[in-house]
C-alpha cells in the first residue's frame, strides 16, 4: 500500500557492512523509497573501508547519489579500536569486496555532517534520516546546526537493545554495537527534539533470514543475488557459531522496512537515554513507565518521548526484502568482476 | 515433599516492610524452614523502625530468635535519604504497627554483620542467608570475615531486575529498590564466591496476591490473618494506583518460597555485576551468554556464576503462603492490642 504514496526521501547513514549492503539494496530498489544521499562512518570497519564499500555498492546497484565520508572515530576519540572482523570480515563485506566492480566514483567533497545538514535544509519536513551505524555523523550534524532537528521528518535507527524477549546486547550483556561505538553521540541523538524510532536487537534478532532463503537469491537480479549469497557466508558462519540460528539477522534491512511498512512493528513510547559510564556503558534505557514523572532528578526528565520497536512481523520484513528480487526487470548494474558463481 | 527433609536453617536479613512481614510469617510457620536469627537494615524505613517492627513481629508470630540491628545507611553514606512511605507507610507496616502488641524484647547486642558471621561459623555448610533488603549487612559480614563465603550453604536474595518479561526496575527504569539502596554492597554480594540465587522483579512481579485472597485471611490464625489484611490495604492502594493489578506483589515471600520449593522457579546461570555509575546505577546485569569469555577486559570476567530466577510458578508461591493459614492449630501469638476487626 505504501507504493501508492510518493516515495519517501531518505538519507542513509551507514558503515557497510553486510547487512548494510542488504539495507542499501532495499533503498535502491524499493518503490516507496527515494534515496537522496549516503553518508559513511566508522563502525563495522574503518571509515576508509566503509566509504570504499559504499561507493562500489552505489555503482553495483546502479544508483546515482552522493556519498560523503564521515567520522572515523567516536565523539570521544578512543585509544583502542575494535572492528568486528569476525562478523563483517576485514573488508567489511564478508570477504566479498573483490566481487564488486572497480569504481571511479569519488566521495562528495563535503563531510558527512555537512551533507546531512544541506539535504535537510533544502527540503524541510521531507527527509527521513535512516542511520544504521554509530551515530557520530548525526551528532555532529546536530552540533553544527541544531535547527535540523525541527526540519527532519523522522530519524529511523538500527541501534540499541532494550532487554526485551530475553535479548540483551551483542557487545556487552546490555550494549549493542552501534550504540557502544559512540554512546555520547547516541545520547545526543535520542535526546534531541526530533522524532526518533529505533529498531534495536529486541526486534532485529527476531528477523532471521534462513540459509535457504539466501541460497534462493543466486542467479536473481543479475549478479546482485549471487553477491548477497556470497557475502553472507562469513556473516552466517558467525551467527551460526554463536546463536545457531541457521541463517542471519537482517539488522539494518529491518530499519529500512520500518520506513515502508511501519505497520509491521509495535512501538513503545518514552524518553530514551544512553548509559555513558561503568559496566552499563552503551546501554539504551527507555523510561516507558514514566518513572521520571515522580522524580525531579531523573535523567529522563525533560527528554522527548521517542519510539522503541518492541515487536515485529518478521515474515513481513523478509517479504519486503525478497520481493525486490521478484520483479522480472534486471537491475541496471555492471557485471561482477570477481568469480562469483 | 520438602517437609520430609530436615528443616532448612535460615538467617533472615530484612527491613520490615509489609511483604517482609509476610515472608517472616512463612519463615516462622513453614515446617521446611528453621529460622535461627533475624538481622535488620535500612530500606523500607530507617533501621530504628525496621528493628522495632522485627522485634514486635517476633513476639506476634510467637517466635524466639535473636534480632540484631544492622546498618542504617549504605556502604557509601548518602546525603539525601529516601524511604518509600508511599509503599510501606511511615511506620514500615502500612500504618499497621499500632496493631502489634507492645513488646519488651530487646535487640541482640551484636551488630547484624557479627550475628551473621557467628551463626555461619557455628554451623558451617548449613546456613541459608535469606536477604530481602539492601545488602549492606551482608557486605559488611563479608568484609569482616571473608571466610563465611565458603561456609554458607546458599544466599537467597529478593533483589534486582533483569529486564525480562517486559519488567524493568521499580525506582529507575533499570534499578530495583533493594539494589539501588546500596549498589556497592550488592556488587560485593553478587561477586563473592558463595552461591547466590536472586529472585528479582522479573519473577516477583508475576506473583500477584489478589485482593480476594488477602480478604480471605481475615479471622484465620487468630489475629494474624486480620493483621495481614489490614497492613496490605496501604500497600495494595499503591500497586493498584501504579500497575492496576488488583492486589499486591509478594516480593519477599517469593524468596522464602524459593528455599522450600526451588522447583517452582526457572533459573539462569551466569556472573552478575551491579552498575555503580551514571543513569544505570543500581541495575543488576548478568552475562548469561558468556560474552565475557571473548573479552579479557569484561567486568564479568573472573566473577562466579550466580543464579537469576527468570520464571516462576506463581500459583505455587501463593499456595505455599496460603497453606500456612490452613492448619487447624492456632498461632501461638498474643492478641492484638489495636482495634483490628
Amino acid at each position: 500500500m505504501s507504493q501508492a504514496l510518493p516515495p519517501r526521501p531518505v538519507i542513509f547513514d551507514t558503515d557497510p557492512g553486510i547487512d548494510d549492503a542488504m539495507a542499501l539494496w532495499m533503498l535502491a530498489r524499493h518503490p516507496g523509497l527515494d534515496l537522496r544521499a549516503i553518508t559513511t562512518v566508522h563502525g563495522n570497519a574503518p571509515v576508509g573501508t566503509t566509504t570504499r564499500n559504499a561507493l562500489a555498492l552505489v555503482d553495483f546497484f546502479g544508483l546515482d547519489v552522493p556519498v560523503a565520508a564521515g567520522a572515523d572515530d567516536a565523539l570521544l576519540p578512543r585509544t583502542e579500536r575494535f572492528f568486528p572482523t569476525q562478523v563483517h570480515h576485514e573488508d567489511g563485506l564478508g570477504g566479498g569486496a573483490p566481487l564488486l566492480p572497480a569504481t571511479r566514483r569519488q566521495p562528495d567533497p563535503r563531510p558527512a555532517w555537512q551533507l546531512i545538514c544541506d539535504e535537510i535544509n533544502a527540503a524541510p519536513g521531507e527527509i527521513t534520516l535512516v542511520a544504521v551505524a554509530p551515530l557520530t555523523n548525526l551528532a555532529l550534524a546536530l552540533r553544527h546546526d541544531p535547527g535540523i532537528a525541527r526540519k527532519v521528518r523522522e530519524v529511523v535507527l538500527m541501534g540499541g537493545a532494550f532487554g526485551l524477549h530475553g535479548h540483551g546486547g551483542n557487545v556487552t550483556p546490555v550494549a549493542e554495537a552501534n550504540i557502544i561505538n559512540d554512546p555520547e553521540a547516541a545520547d545526543l541523538v535520542f535526546t534531541a527534539s526530533w522524532p526518533v524510532v529505533t529498531v534495536g536487537l529486541d526486534v532485529t534478532q527476531q528477523v532471521v533470514m534462513p540459509e535457504a532463503l539466501l541460497q534462493s537469491l543466486q542467479g536473481r537480479r543479475g549478479p546482485v543475488g549471487d553477491f548477497f549469497w556470497q557475502i553472507t557466508r562469513h556473516y552466517q558462519r558467525y551467527y551460526d557459531g554463536r546463536d545457531a540460528i541457521g541463517g542471519l539477522y537482517a539488522h539494518d534491512a529491518s530499519a529500512v522496512v520500518y520506513c515502508v511498512a511501519p505497520e509491521a512493528f509495535q512501538l513503545r513510547r518514552g524518553p530514551v537515554r544512553v548509559a555513558l559510564e561503568g559496566i552499563a556503558r552503551g546501554q539504551t534505557i527507555q523510561d516507558h513507565l514514566g518513572l521520571h514523572e515522580d522524580s525531579p532528578a531523573s535523567p529522563w526528565r525533560g527528554c522527548p518521548d521517542q519510539q522503541v520497536c518492541v515487536g515485529v512481523d518478521a515474515q513481513r520484513v523478509r517479504d519486503e526484502f525478497m520481493q525486490l528480487f521478484d520483479d522480472s526487470s534486471q537491475a541496471a548494474s555492471p557485471a561482477v568482476s570477481g568469480d562469483s558463481q
